[in-house]
């Protein structure tokens, strides 16, 4: 397929080079950044365009990957050649934000994976949940996702936000937390490998058992002496303090057997 | 060596099997609990007792594996020969709460991972992080524990304590927030698997990375609409709400950059 590329952060960095892999053609690739789209343009032998009127392209689908905060600029902009597919892929947008496109079949193609430019990504490893308009559209961007992933789920616009807010307590809080515990190491100049062990098995654990049925620690065995010991150690730390208490009254309060 | 073993919860559970495993005798073996006691003690050819007097004992070292609560009391009421010894396996306890057993050779034997019964553990790859009274005891505590894992590391009280409050962090609170994570996929029906590869990847990342480094998601990308929509999705759950509000603020105000 001829896909045209809108922004060049994280997510369209990694869908870039995957989509090309796969044997597509991503042809332009659009970003605010000159620096930014020109480096990968260069990486997937793309044309780099400063423009988002897409009129004489030849692209037969535009994906969007640009922060949820500028998606409904980037579709009042975008202008494309009637019938072309526009999917965006965000977690937590609309399937309806993109109406602004004049003459598009629009639709969503949602990679549910954490993406940092400096980590590689095996992206068929990346459930990919695809929404569309209508079905023609749905069935060519569950074809495009088969072409790059193992798992491609039909997912509609409510149950696609309630999984992105489910994604951001198992992601970007959790990392959050792996970065407290990581700086309160660096702070005692002790030996980061020493926590990997536990942080893997924790996620191991995870993949088997509901985390409710098999939380561990002071909290779960009310032992108020430990809690009240470590908010002492964090006084220097009010705000690790207060995530401190009220995760462990959120651990107290939840019900742990099945 | 001839090894006893105080207390059989999740601690206890592993760590007997990984001794005999080893090739070291256990016995005899205490719980409060009856059954649990004769459960372990059958499952790892030990001895039960309800005796703390283990004076009439062969084992040359006691290994006291109950809540952090419980310690003290046990201390107290633990009675052994003249030179044998004692460690306890707790990552908040300082050694000196084994003053109070009357001559033995007090340390510390902590492992250093997350223990559920239903969950079996490679103890090979455990951290056990062991202190000691003297030089001898020390050395003979790093043995035992190079017998069962590959890292074993001299760790003093104040140091484990520190490192016992990051694994608070690094498991017992990102396993609660993993736990939130399915709660809400649960609510909305969606299928579990889907974040499992998210899970993955995130802890993947942090192996390689200072976790405050490679942080995405809305907070830190000050998306203020998507973090009001899920805020407002969390009206059920006013706690949920405040542990979003919370972690997103303390996202907001870690600095990211390297």
């Amino acid at each position: 397929m001829n896909i045209a590329l809108i922004g060049a952060g994280n997510v369209g960095w990694h869908l870039a080079q995957a989509l090309q892999k796969a044997g597509h053609t991503i042809t332009p690739i659009y970003s605010r950044s000159k620096d930014t789209r020109e480096e990968l343009a260069k990486l997937v032998a793309a044309q780099p365009t400063a423009s988002l009127n897409l009129q004489s392209s030849d692209a037969e689908a535009v994906l969007i990957a640009v922060p949820d905060a500028a998606l409904a600029a980037v579709a009042a902009a975008l202008q494309v050649k009637p019938g072309t597919i526009v999917a965006h892929t965000s977690g937590s947008q609309p399937l309806s934000i993109l109406d602004a496109v004049h003459g598009a079949r629009t639709g969503v193609f949602y990679p549910l994976q954490t993406f940092s430019k400096s980590k590689p990504v095996d992206f068929t490893q990346v459930p990919l949940l695809v929404e569309a308009q209508n079905e023609s559209t749905r069935q060519q961007l569950q074809a495009l996702g088969q072409s790059i992933s193992h798992t491609v789920e039909a997912v509609e616009s409510g149950a696609r936000k309630q999984l992105h807010l489910a994604a951001v307590f198992a992601c970007n809080f959790t990392n959050h937390l792996l970065g407290i515990s990581r700086q309160l190491l660096q702070e005692a100049d002790l030996p980061l490998h020493l926590l990997q062990p536990l942080i893997q098995e924790t996620v191991a654990k995870v993949m088997q058992h509901n985390p409710y049925h098999v939380q561990t620690g002071p909290a779960i065995r009310h032992d108020q002496n430990v809690v009240e010991e470590h908010l002492q150690m964090l006084q220097q730390h009010p705000r690790l303090q207060e995530i401190y208490r009220l995760l462990t009254q959120s651990i107290q309060a939840t019900p742990t057997k099945p």
